[in-house]
């Protein structure tokens, strides 16, 4: 399917710089689609780490199964995509397909099947023939290059409509440590539990529990901060692998003040890479920021703003222009989270359309009417009652989600 | 706005008979709309009883608050709603209004102010000019009629393509009592814990706290099983009021057999109103019965089958005609609830589509495509863990639902 690009895709992509230790190749397997990459094969060197989190769908990808069954091992040595097919809810057939694409792989790189990570993502239900690996990564294996990054970025793609790469660089004892991450995701997005795939490299010398924790920390605020359209992918992936290879002394503690600047990096590629996600999401024509501050607590704040930003009520009126706060009013009193009704403030933008449980005197519909023209929106509900806040990051909902999903495995 | 009436409409409506007891009328009170009927004032004999549920929305409308406070009372004498707006989240203006409005009604038909039951619906926000209701209840007050209950099922519609009305009769004692029920509802339908619009008259003498009970216990199998798109109402509202002109003795206690007799009864009518209000979903194509069986209790299979009749992605493939049972799968994964992928039994109909985890031998495209095009659907899912079952019905997710509520407000 040919979809037209997004109108909330970024003018320009970055060109993340090779990762030392890092190499890659794609290619035509034919898995589903024709004429584009489908497969990707990353090698590591020796030594490279790996972290990462994982759907907690309860009913997960053998991929999945895999990698989080391989993550107990802390180190990695080949990383294996494809899209086209999810291998979800393919029962004995995805684990023996898992199995195999694993061994094909450690044969072509040379390394142990617990040193191999995999992810698949499209269609759920399918069997996935891995016998289409067989002689693709090994030839791959062959063809490896560090750069561009486009090209894995492309090659994992479903319904994206535009590729997503993301980089950082921090400065660590006088040496640059780079950071290079792409992304897949634009339907099935509510990572309220890990995220859609998202693979991240640095030649940053971590260790793999210190990643692990930084990972998870980082992810909190990115992926899981993200939603398009409530569903739950049974693939979410996000893996972060370290080759070591930066000329600095390993990140061993999180208490070591140079694993925090490695982490704020780490944290601006990964919200990099989810707000690219969210402006992918399937149809949609307005990025919006929805921020829930006074609730009783942060977890409290997140429920309430989730409950707004998965709203189907709320995200139409958005796609229509509409400054419907009492859609918003709605969405507060469904989260089954507390608040008082005669306690909330609802903005727009700077334009404060409600306030203690009624119209704002000085609302203006003209005005807040004008600022739903705007492709970025933000909305802020302030419940009142205490210090709790949290931010969700979402999209409007639009005839274009309905034309992608009425139609999209057919 | 002229919206077309929904495919699923009724090929025809019942027209439930005068129930003793109970009068009505019906104006333009123009709160909103221009050239129909949006007030609606029911009057009841002395010695009606009224039970009912509310929201439980935490930002619930000042007419849920009244009808709150008033149903501890459980006595009735006058209903009075408008459509076209909710009186919701209008703050101490909105008090004053419901306030007012009771107190209009209260001298129009001459009793007490906590014998007044109040509901609003329409747009959120706006405050509710009660001063309109003036002269127009004590009017309607001098033209009450038993019949025909069409009036006030159009009366109270707001985006409803269609007026919903049922009926009951049941013999106890050798007496025929009838039960007369009408409701509205298209958008912003999950009441998860109470309904949207609904009011049921009946001329059974039924003590209020047995008629409370018999409410609460039927809802729960057909209000509070329907979703069209997961949004709460801040207004839902059934009330039930039973005049007690039927010449059998009271109804008094629920042990009673014929107690029984007249809650099945009251059951068909809640249910058959439910059932119209998800078939008047916006923008509505098909009608979707979602089973859940094998879960590990009641309450975990009603959570699975919410989850898979709520997700976006299940219903624009419904509205697609795409037998996408992976998107079932990601639903059932993303619920929260105890699952295991492989003991997973899905069916379309008659079609069994996966079994343990992964498509079943049997299974034929052609013939669950075929299926698909069906104007009524049922899903089928056996968890495979224990007795716990769950039926929640709804719809498709359409272009149909985005015009709507790109646009309703404005």
């Amino acid at each position: 399917m040919a979809l037209p690009v997004s109108p909330l895709a970024p003018k320009t992509y970055v060109a993340p710089p090779a990762i030392a230790g890092v190499h890659f190749a794609t290619a035509e397997a034919g898995i589903r689609y024709k004429g584009r990459t489908d497969v990707l094969l990353a090698v590591f060197d020796q030594g490279t780490t790996v972290a990462g989190v994982l759907t907690r769908s309860l009913c997960p990808s053998a991929a999945v199964d895999w990698c989080r069954q391989n993550l107990g091992g802390g180190v990695a040595r080949a990383l294996v995509v494809n899209s086209g097919n999810a291998n979800a809810f393919t029962g004995m057939k995805g684990k023996a397909s898992v199995q195999l694409t694993a061994e094909i792989a450690a044969r072509a790189v040379g390394c142990d099947i617990s040193e191999i990570f995999l992810a698949s993502t499209g269609v759920i239900g399918e069997p996935l023939d891995a016998t289409k690996f067989d002689g693709v990564l090994e030839r791959l294996n062959g063809e490896l290059a560090a750069e561009p990054w486009m090209e894995p970025a492309k090659a994992i793609m479903t319904t994206d409509t535009f590729p997503k790469l993301a980089e950082a660089k921090v400065e660590i004892d006088g040496t640059i440590v780079t950071i290079a991450g792409i992304a897949k995701g634009s339907g099935m997005i509510a990572p309220d539990m890990a995220t859609m795939l998202s693979f991240v490299f640095t030649d940053a010398p971590v260790a793999a529990d210190v990643l692990q924790a930084l990972v998870a920390e980082h992810n909190a605020t990115s992926f899981n901060a993200i939603t398009v359209d409530s569903d739950t992918s049974t693939s979410d992936t996000l893996l972060a692998f370290a080759t070591g290879k930066a000329a600095i002394a390993p990140l061993a503690n999180l208490e070591d003040p140079r694993t925090k600047a490695f982490g704020d990096a780490l944290k601006n590629v990964l919200f990099d890479l989810a707000m690219q996600v969210v402006r992918d999401g399937e149809g949609a024509t307005k990025f919006v920021t929805v921020n829930v501050t006074g609730a009783v607590s942060d977890e409290s704040a997140a429920r309430i703003a989730r409950s707004i930003a998965d709203s189907p009520l709320v995200k139409t009126a958005i796609a229509g222009e509409d400054a419907n706060w009492g859609r918003i009013v709605m969405a507060v009193g469904k989260a089954g989270q507390p608040a008082d009704r005669d306690k909330l403030t609802i903005s727009f933008g700077e334009h404060v359309l409600a306030r203690n449980g009624e119209r704002a005197p000085e609302y203006s519909e003209d005005a807040a009417t004008a600022y739903m023209k705007s492709q970025e929106l933000s909305i802020t509900v302030d419940i009142g009652l205490g210090d709790g806040k949290a931010t969700i990051y979402t999209c409007d909902l639009t005839h274009g989600y309905i034309d992608i999903n009425g139609s999209y495995r057919s």
